[in-house]
């Protein structure tokens, strides 16, 4: 409730890696967002690009796994922080993460079938208290760099 | 940009409804947000639920014609605002719509398979400026109504 | 973590409400957002409105109390939910409300000159644990209703 | 419409920067927010942290610079992108920025006196068409350094 919401509509830009951290599984991309806002005459302009590494735990790890790729149109939804780590020549850097709790395709891009859905009973948090915050360790954070683009 | 974004994360409630308004077509459903707070003793319990008719337009009514229906585990993207009507008793009424721009289905819930996506190249928003604003005329939100749960 | 996320942009249209539930108190107030978008020709175009009860708990009373009322140019951070309840004539209604967290004047809008501050150290929730889920009985939905514009 | 959308509290962390870029005037700040989630004990615990730079144009500039400094409890609304960068030892970096459309102090931490407000008439886009996009020059990017934390 005190993290900070954000909801990201853009492409995968890199592909997925998984890896584990303890014992749990995360999948985690880069995506980029190309905003647009239309100007004094009417057209559609080019705006600024967001950029972020989003990081799917728990039940998002078989959907995600199991539909996306580089290159597709998405929607992720989560809260947002900003990961400090050096990289491997000593200088400092920061890059903007994001931990999902909710990834989808975007339906205005994409066709999809949908294979099967757990059904409502079972719905829990993606991401539930027993997962560690991989993302505040030194290492972990390390690691996340090959997704930059 | 001077519009209320709003991201909705939950289940379909009815069955697609598809009309045509002018030229467009439009397909609405109503979706349920069942919300859930961590307590004091750090269990979760079941909060307030947040009921909302999602509007489609444009590109989004293929991909979600296609994809979903009740029952569905969904991620809707877009702008909120009240919509004002006379019931058929002539009780004044509001409802919360959202004119959505992206609509996916929830991997976090949901196995899906990828059939298709537009190229990036041809990426416009989903909801343009040639579309009207149907929703905003008394009958159209007149018209909203069997969506109602 | 799992309730809908919102920020609302508008005016206060109606008086604050102060009242009293179980030891709480908590302020409410009306508010409307007059969206603005930009049409082919590039000209900003009045849209739809969006209106929404805001509920004010906790750390949030003081200081909306102190600066806020009836016309004031506000932002409003929090939860939204779906309020559920029959009027004085038996006709089922529903509201939209929000359980704040933030609550600021808009300075784009308003000059403000501050007075006060707490210590960083001090930092809470405004919407702690122990306050009552006073929105979810019904009395006290039934309430609300003299907030509505 | 096509812009990421975003809302972030939490606490100014640099002095306000004012300077002019064409003929307008901007106000800059960083900022940092702190998230709190509750663990499975029920405890709150110190998460992740936020850092953005939030860029003040238009209707903003009176109101934030009146109000705003190093430490208030603070509200942005407003879009976000990626700046990037070379910095003074040629070293490519990126950082977080938000265009802002709102910004309040925070009730929750603040008590403010409103002094004065802009009649709802003259309500127009903080940010309007004629705002030239400086964050998008390489220049106006690389200025922003000092605002780092």
């Amino acid at each position: 409730m005190f993290e900070t919401p954000i909801t990201v509509v853009g492409r995968v830009i890199t592909d997925l890696r998984r890896r584990t951290v303890g014992n749990q599984e995360v999948i985690s991309f880069r995506m980029a967002s190309n905003s647009r806002r239309r100007g004094a005459d009417g057209t559609w302009e080019a705006g600024n690009t967001l950029y972020i590494t989003v990081n799917c735990w728990g039940k998002l790890v078989t959907g995600v796994g199991a539909a996306l790729g580089k290159g597709r149109a998405v929607i992720a939804v989560g809260h947002v922080y900003t990961s400090e780590y050096d990289d491997s020549n000593g200088v400092h850097r920061s890059s903007l993460e994001m931990r999902a709790t909710s990834v989808g395709p975007d339906l205005s891009q994409t066709l999809v079938q949908i294979i099967e859905q757990a059904p409502a009973a079972t719905k829990e948090p993606a991401t539930g208290p027993e997962e560690p915050e991989a993302e505040q360790e030194p290492g972990a954070a390390k690691e996340a760099l090959p997704l930059s683009a």
